[in-house]
């Protein structure tokens, strides 16, 4: 691939005619970041992909096998070269990035969460507030076909204003003991989509909120300062009541459900199993396990997703969900995990203003 | 209700005031007789309940048990005293006694089959026929909750016309070979039940049929003259095309399902399954299962069948399913049997003007 | 029915020698008292029913049409010549009753909720502890076939110790205004219901609990002090999290569904439908609806019910569930109300220790 | 695209130490040949692609949009210069076409029906069996990923030897009659994908069959020659009981669905929804409606299936489906033809053996 170095020239040329292309850049080159180098790739505007990794060799091994540049991170964080970034470094170091990016102007798709420690995505937000609109956040069940049409009933009203939602989301395998020192836990990590899908789904901010959380799988966990299991019960600003339950494995594979209730009866989407052969014998009828990872969930999802991202790039529109969306979940995130210490419920209120 | 005035000798009140009821003779009573006894029992139009049996001691056990009457068969088959009779003897005796029976007016409920022997059934015609819409087959799947409710939805023309019909009825547990000389055999003894669903859903006659049936299940019992195995293929006189699949063991239980297609679409009736509670493992989704026999899968169908019986004696009424359906589903599996051993599809239409 | 007359030595507890019947009275003889009357004289060990009611005329005419006796209230309070009594009269008035009652001797069937107010409850404890296990509560659903069947297959050890519990818990309609002076509300009239299956499926007490409610049907049930919605988390004393939905309306029928979550995986108990007939169009794949209210979801587990506490009593067995459970599942509703109030998450622990 | 110039040596059969990558050539540049197009680009031992159509203008506009090359149909027919050809052209034209092809030793995989004539196939087997191996049938559901987990569960035995199957395999919307005369009808051009599937999933052959067909849905089709509804019954060697019910119009969707029955319970293949959102009303549960076409329902199909098919030419591998199948489904097509027309059982032995 022929990868035109400036976004400046003007000869970003795909075809012999005179289609310009995008020139993408993504960051990090880890399972994430292949798996979005690949939806890239697969975009009809595109003119050219560079990867960077904070370990070159990484960068440029992946690179090779897709056919894409490589160049150094340094080089590409201070580059004005670039219509677009995919940022799928470790979250702790989203924020500083994304702030040494966005003068550029290019559009930036950052990976969830928005970070793990309030302080720093607070202290951010100066820097990229004017940006908001550019910045999309990974959080990709939006884009899940099954998602998206539960949405589209919401909003064609089929039953109405949500009184109740209840959203599952379990993982499959508990991470080891021994990971944990890289994990931002549960909450940060797990439910933090949850969070993001009660907000977009209401169409609503969460007014409060009391999260129980507990090491019920392993107390070792506890011993490290994490928890397993949460179920968290948030209010929307119109009193509408969400439950959240969390748990970090499953012995059945990827659970990820959602129930809303209304005046016009419950919409559900329940766990897609493929493939889809059931079994009918003297212990019952019997139906193949349902997908083990979000990997096998959500396949299609980050397609559309990376789709979406890169079609906004190209029409100069405001991307979703943006920059306002990874910054409330992660703070409601940080306000359940300060509940589930303090036992009390909570309001989360107070920040929403300050995207108004 | 047209009471043959000298039923009604003497002391078959049931309250000391004035209140009329039927009087009902219930011949046969093993298994089967028990459960339609105790049916009866609970109608509220009920004066009095006679058992008798070939086996005197077995009728008088079981009125005891019951808190009926009992009296001797050769009795009762000439007795005039019974607004009703129940003949749930063996099938090989139905035909004779309800030859029997029907010159003293009452009405007979009759189960299935008819008989097992068409001369028998074509020769007793012109003595049964003047009492058809008195005499009731135990046809009790059209009294099934769910079969009714299909049916219900036919005749609202959810799907419009049927186009194409399955039938799956298969037993859970295959006789043995030893039992097989009182078997009137898988089409008679079964399948039968499925001829009369078909007529009663398409609203039609056969015009042609053809059966394929084998031993799959165990080769001896085609040494004794048996099939284990049938799939019938017919056709309605509107060109509706039928498949009927019989088998006389599942592993997973009473297999009865149904569903019907037309312009409309489809309507089905699954197999029910009670307790209902879902496991969901590393295996997958398992639901327990389903019904083993027919006296789990069809405990209200029999009390609903018995009622509208009684309701029809006790008003005068029409029966339904009746003489005509009797004869008909017998004729239907005779001529699957003959199909069955010829290999040729055979016609079902010459007897069916007969009850014009 | 030919009633034992005595019955009227000290001793109650039936041996198999003496064991001559039942004598039973009922208090109340509204629908509800209709329905445990049927029950009742279902009972193979019984000698005698009688009625009675504040309105004498209304108990009269109930024992016409039931065939049994009836006595006026006073004299049934009174008395000590039955071996149980059903008490389904207001709730306002069970703890009374049951306060009178309980020095006969006799057994007593006490409808849900034990009471609506706990001041009176507390109160009358001391009268009634010591005969905690002759007293059972109208917990109905403990004897639901489907939820019987989740309980053994969680005795069974399919899913281990439960880590978190959904219940969805909703009536079809919601109550008129008008008629809500006479209701104790959401929580003590319908999630009672629930925090006693709580109690059972985990066999465990609840150490605290956050209510959420909202009047999000109809504002004006906040005006007259109701809430029509509510969401209730709580913890287990061994850190297990439940979580239950309460609404008293759905579009779609009575809503009743139980999740259990542990280290084996799920547990499901879903809404039965009747008749199970399923029609495909172009609209998709459509199942006719569930059961509208509590009479046709649960018209079994009313007899299974009514035959155990019969069978305990003709046993001198210990019931259950039993004034205990009917005392916590008050006093869970009670803390919730309070916690809807406060929107603290309140302590279950005090109380536990009572019946200890 | 780099298209290696040579693969002109006689030998195509491909070693480790050659391979170079597969040179295609697809025949057919409508629809069906845009989506083999496709999929044969996604393959990762691909050297180059040349398009060809009756049509030249037809085949340099899809070459243009695939990136691919164009050279004329007679050009390509008489290369042999191809190490594979896709023959996506109409069904009556796929016989002789194969026969000019496979001289040259290229692989071939042939769109279903391998003919609609059995005389023309008949006459050309002398000159195709030699290379029966080389020649893939384009049987696409044996590849669908629901179907081949039924076909492992069978190969696994869990349930036994197949005693009664049953396929349903409706479309979505019936033909126009005008369209009709370039038509085999809903036997060559429907069911076949449905009698290769039962000889598939038996691993046997089919024995004797009945097919009854009417035109039920539009009476228009019987007076062109054509029947829109079937229903075929059929026998394994072993006396396994098939059933197959076609139509060309559902008013929800293709419906393709399978059932296969044994001693150790049955196997199911339903219809797959997507997306899979239920909302229940008052009406009942409902699901969206399933895929309306093969395209929509059988993606991944085509694509594993031409995966498969050039992973064979790329190690000289044999290929299945391959001739004899294609061979057998057009001669079982034919019989069901004949004994729609005959309403006799008919014998499908007698050709087995050709191919023995």
């Amino acid at each position: 691939m022929n990868v035109t170095p400036s976004r400046l020239t003007g000869t970003r040329i795909m075809t012999a005619v005179e289609k310009r292309g995008l020139s993408v850049c993504l960051l990090g080159c880890g399972g994430m970041g292949r798996l979005h180098g690949e939806s890239i790739l697969r975009h009809s505007n595109l003119s050219g992909l560079s990867l960077c990794d904070v370990d070159p060799l990484r960068a440029q091994k992946l690179a090779g096998e897709l056919g894409a540049e490589w160049l150094p991170l340094a080089e590409a964080l201070s580059s004005n070269a670039f219509d677009a970034y995919f940022v799928v470094t470790p979250a702790a170091a989203h924020v500083e990035q994304l702030v040494q990016i966005v003068p550029s102007g290019a559009y930036v798709f950052c990976e969830k969460p928005l970070g793990c420690d309030m302080a720093s995505i607070v202290a951010a937000m100066p820097a990229l507030k004017p940006f908001a609109d550019r910045i999309q956040l990974g959080f990709n069940r939006r884009f899940d076909p099954n998602m998206a049409a539960l949405k589209r009933r919401i909003l064609a009203n089929d039953i109405g204003e949500i009184e109740q939602l209840r959203i599952v989301s379990r993982d499959f395998s508990a991470p080891s003991v021994e990971s944990l020192d890289k994990s931002a836990g549960l909450l940060f990590e797990t439910a933090i989509h949850d969070f993001d899908l009660t907000r977009w789904l209401l169409d609503d901010e969460i007014s409060e909120l009391l999260c129980l959380g507990s090491a019920l799988i392993n107390p070792r966990y506890a011993s490290v300062g994490h928890i397993d299991t949460a179920t968290t019960i948030m209010r929307g600003t119109r009193g509408q009541q969400v439950v959240i339950q969390n748990s970090w494995r499953t012995s059945y594979g990827y659970d990820q459900r959602v129930e809303a209730f209304g005046a016009g009866g419950r919409l559900s989407v329940p766990n897609p199993a493929e493939p889809l052969v059931f079994h009918e014998d003297a212990g019952g009828l019997h139906r193949g396990p349902i997908s083990p990872d979000w990997f096998a969930r959500y396949p299609e999802a980050y397609l559309i997703q990376d789709t979406a991202f890169l079609d906004a790039v190209g029409s100069g529109g405001a991307v979703s969900p943006n920059l306002v969306d990874g910054y409330m979940a992660s703070f409601i995130a940080q306000r359940a995990s300060e509940s589930q210490n303090s036992g009390l419920l909570v309001s989360c209120k107070a920040h929403d203003g300050e995207f108004a």
